[in-house]
């Protein structure tokens, strides 16, 4: 009994707390970002919402799938919940640096993890093949950052930080491979290595060698 | 007899007016930002269409719907128009400060009003729910500037400025709420609201109090 | 028989031909700007991706048409595969100007001419009219270069270079027009006009006439 398979219920409920899990995430990078440009309240707002739902909401168009936000209008109401809280408390975070900044950067970890598992999957399930699931899942995990930076004025962070499409990369090639053992064990398996490259990335410092030849001044 | 409605073919032609009355200063101020840049008249064009069409666009691909310009192409008609003119017009316009912009911050708050409460409209009409359908009306109003000022390379001035966001949120909450008593009343109310709150803020220069913590110069 | 038309398989393989070739020379504008931001291994991925295929994205969803590169996964393929080659190859490229910049300018000409006609041709097989379908040429032809620049924090380049919305629009105008004489001629006569105007643009660096009047310093 210790070893059988968790309730299909239990799974769905897990799911459903990660993937706003992760949308609250993305959303506080989004108000951080706001933050940092000394935006107003609906600054914040539009932030928390773009980088919340925004790899999703690119992900689904691709896929012709109905956005899912728009059939989940609590999605919003959480963006908007982490923008309101972001802009009381920023003040006393020291500057969204040191302790805070550090801490996000770690969840921010989980809700990559998740994205890019989840958005794999939610290819497979509407019938794409492997390399368009594995394309998905890193426009699911990485693009909410994309338009937040692009946003914000700022060259998006992914195409340079420590191996934050490598690790939606990686994950979403996990689930790929394994999805043949079953939903939940390929789920698994794609959110833990998602995260154990991330958290390596964030840990060491890792970033992969970046192009040195003659260009501009990043 | 005086109090009657209006007849259903008046609302549509006001409707549709608006509608056009709308893509236009939204393309104008598309136009204005590639004077700023001194673009060629291709540019011209290509920023007033993407300002004149961008927010409709988001909307309806958020909401799944078909484009609305792509079955209506009068629409870019009229926005390569306001660029041609207003190609041919800059160099009168005294650097299209003073009386001129201002007139076009007027006109912009009429598109405004109109695009917020035609937006949550369709949502509605397409079947969303209250909060999905004022999601909309902020997306409908606001992104068309939003695309512009990220093509001429600027920080989103949604984002900061005078009550713009306020002003669509207000007026598609009042087009929301008063929807059971009727589509024309909440229209001329929804319309009313935003207008006035963006009048507001235009005449007293409001803007909401912005994140004054540690962030970087704006 | 030598004036026989081609055969309908051959006309097809060098449609099926010319699309790859100019994703993947879109992939290589998009990689050499990844280069010039010093970007790494997967930054120039996903620049090359988003280059190669986000012309033809804007206009598919527009349309409301399946998203071409979805169903064909081989597309994405050739963006990483143009994104790696580029990766290992920029060090000996002499900082990509001189001889290879200009030999891709050339190459970049092609499928401009060739994204110009068939998008053209696609707005039209689903049903949209001319004037959506020239629109849509123009789209799928600039549009992967203004998100190219864009998420390289740049002004778009298309909106004020040699005469490259003018050779989009040349071209769409063209097949539109000989669209009645049959599919074949009407291609080939779009596919010349894009190519020709581009080819002048670039052999004369012709530019419209920008506007001069007071803008800020571009």
């Amino acid at each position: 009994m210790i070893a059988a398979a968790p309730a299909p219920e239990t799974v769905a409920a897990l799911t459903g707390a990660l993937d706003l899990f992760g949308v609250a995430v993305f959303a506080a990078s989004g108000a951080l970002e706001a933050a940092r440009k000394r935006m107003d309240l609906f600054g914040f707002a539009l932030m928390a919402c773009v980088t919340g739902v925004g790899g999703g909401t690119l992900r689904d168009l691709l896929l012709g799938a109905p956005v899912a936000w728009v059939a989940a209008p609590a999605t919003l109401g959480v963006c908007v919940g982490v923008a309101a809280i972001a802009f009381v408390a920023a003040p006393w975070t020291g500057r969204w640096t040191g302790g805070g900044r550090r801490a996000l950067l770690w969840f921010d970890a989980v809700g990559l993890a998740f994205a890019a598992t989840a958005s794999a999957g939610k290819a497979f399930a509407l019938g794409a093949g492997p390399s368009i699931a594995v394309a998905m899942g890193v426009v699911g995990a990485t693009f909410g950052g994309v338009i937040r930076d692009v946003l914000g004025g700022e060259t998006p962070a992914v195409m340079s930080r420590e191996v934050y499409v490598t690790a939606a990369l990686a994950g979403a090639l996990a689930y790929a491979a394994l999805r043949g053992a079953g939903e939940t064990p390929a789920g698994v398996a794609g959110f833990a290595v998602a995260f154990l490259v991330r958290a390596a990335g964030l840990h060491w410092s890792l970033s992969l060698p970046r192009f040195e030849g003659g260009g501009e001044a990043a």
